[in-house]
């Protein structure tokens, strides 16, 4: 037996962080805005808790997220309750059972932090930022672009330079592997070999379907490009609709926001556990973590649904700092009404609380460039 | 044994909800003004995580609410986490552990989600939201007052009408009851007298103390009349520097804010677990829950500190309403820049995303008072 460590009271455990100034306050400030673009886009609100049943959370949609959720007991009814690792699913619910009469297309908006039992890989965060839409109800390439509009809408507002969206087709894959015939374990290897986009696997393990999945596996890239090559290799027609539905989602996107940069990879799958449809992941350059994932999925009940989920941890990092609110120390004995103009006129004002003291240091050393004197706030320096 | 009843996809856990549009928004929006008002009065955003070990969250200030904590195993290095019940704590550890050479006063600000194991009572609710200040450092009335005063500010903004604040000085009955050498069961006993405010037994168990607390049980109300009570009774040393601690608050608040509702309650000290000085709570006119609540405490490494937590789901029920964005419908083929001129004029656009169908009838259904006609935003009764 080892004696445990002495205990120190600043350690987090892994994969939890606090958010200090001014870090703290951009993240804030970025889901507000965030949340005020989906909502001028007709996007309402709604909060689900924290904490759900079990039953509820990871049912449906939610399955896919179980083995990353926290559980714990209710001491009230005995029955277990899980962290959620994730809103989409929370959305779907609230869909279905509190607003099932309100009118398609349901449009609904959410923000709040998610808990994840491991984190990726051993490292990485394990409470996580995420702000996002939910288009319930229409089935058609144009509620895809919409939700993919709106979150190129969101990193312009952010001023995150660089973005693209990469889309796949998941279903795509798995139709094409279908039509082949593949099952057990070769199509396992299969998929594992075109995961790692390893060319000469995909050749040994794919049979007849070699030649189409390596063509596939190369066209990866901007979405053009891509779709020339997808349209140029013969497809059985299951495949071909998948492919064709595709194609009009970027159709769509671009007529709705021309110039955004749209890549396609159509034979990625991994990591769409419960998405049906057309797949978003969301880059900034020289960034490598997603700024956020979205799809079109089935929600509660099978009602067609997309959405798009956006990592506001992850886009501070890739989005430019904001200028914060200048300092203003108020001496003591500063009228009311001069603290609250000041204020009012985007100022933080920091007031003494004690009439002794060097007003001049104390602005010094409580970070305030400007302070009040003679009503009026003026540079420390020159004071 | 009896079966499970059959799962019911709708129910949430006791003490959990799902906010609705509109609330979901009206609280977010209430969160968004309270921590503007905070940052305009120099108090810095810092985000604690969800989680921490519980050794950090439950010690010091913390342990006053590890009774009310969830609790589980980071699966990782077999430790236990707790969910917090409370932000105070953490904000304390930031202070101390991340934040020590930051000068003081240190001013920050915090909001967030918390969760209790058990509601109080067995009901109401077991998530819930914070948003607060905390300001480090100073042990003065005017560092009270300071917050007291923010708080009061906030409130006003948020158009809350009957705001007060009860001041309350839990030290001083602790320190009463010591002077008259109480313990033990006696002590017990008449605690719980002063806590029902049961004069009869106060008088029964209160010996010599008695007539003296029986006036300041007479004497919780508006601040004046009750700091003239404790003003008037012969106090040992001790208390008597508490009492006039609560008096120069007072002072101090009124100064700020002139005109500011105050009542005095100078026995009461139920509640207030890890305070040491001048204590408050906040209510609204036919509000029966606090709107927020707060004190004097010593932080960590007992650096002196006073901070206000206040409740924005609690504070949404006594503020009045705000109006939201005015839907305008977008039929199929409008402008990309209509749209958005309408966005940033304030309106919420819902674009159809068919070219079929009636545009009015869909206006209608999605709730849109407005559609856009030849470029302009019409009624659509009138369209």
């Amino acid at each position: 037996m080892t004696d445990d460590p002495p205990f120190n009271p600043a350690l987090l455990p892994a994969g939890f962080v606090d958010r200090l100034p001014p870090e703290a306050e951009a993240e804030a400030a970025g889901v507000e805005t965030l949340m005020r673009v989906f909502a001028a886009h007709g996007y309402d609100r709604v909060t689900p808790p924290l904490l759900e049943f079990e039953e509820t959370l990871l049912s449906g949609a939610g399955s896919a997220v179980a083995e990353q959720t926290f559980r714990l007991m209710d001491p009230d009814t005995r029955r277990m309750m899980a962290l959620r690792p994730d809103m989409t699913p929370q959305i779907a619910r609230i869909a279905a059972t509190r607003l099932p009469d309100v009118p398609r297309p349901l449009r609904l908006a959410y923000a709040g932090p998610c808990i994840l039992m491991a984190s990726n890989r051993g490292e990485g965060d394990r409470q996580i930022s995420q702000a996002g839409i939910e288009l319930i109800g229409p089935d058609r390439p144009e509620a895809d672009a919409e939700i993919v509009a709106i979150a190129a809408e969101c990193l312009a507002t952010l001023q995150v330079r660089g973005v693209s969206f990469d889309l796949t087709m998941p279903s795509l894959t798995t139709a094409l592997l279908d039509t082949g015939g593949f099952d057990g374990q070769v199509r396992g290897t299969l998929m594992r070999a075109l995961d790692r986009k390893d060319a000469a696997a995909v050749a040994r393990h794919g049979g007849e379907l070699a030649p189409v999945l390596i063509r596939l596996l190369h066209a990866a890239g901007p979405a053009h490009g891509a779709l020339a090559e997808l349209a140029a290799v013969d497809l059985p027609p299951a495949v071909r609709a998948l492919s064709e539905r595709l194609a009009a989602t970027v159709a769509a996107i671009e007529a709705r926001v021309p110039g955004i940069r749209l890549t396609v990879d159509p034979v990625e799958f991994r990591g769409w556990q419960y998405h049906t449809g057309v797949c978003v992941s969301v880059y900034a350059a020289g960034q490598r973590e997603e700024l956020g994932r979205g799809g079109r999925y089935l929600s509660n009940d099978d009602e067609p649904a997309c959405g798009l989920t956006l990592r506001p941890d992850i886009i501070l990092r890739a989005a430019p700092a904001l200028p914060s609110r200048v300092r203003v120390f108020l001496p003591w004995g500063t009228p009311a009404e001069t603290g609250a103009a000041l204020r009012a006129g985007g100022y933080a004002t920091v007031g003494a609380l004690a009439p002794d003291g060097d007003a001049r240091a104390e602005a010094v050393m409580l970070s305030c460039p400007l302070m009040v004197v003679d009503g009026q706030a003026v540079p420390v320096d020159g004071a």
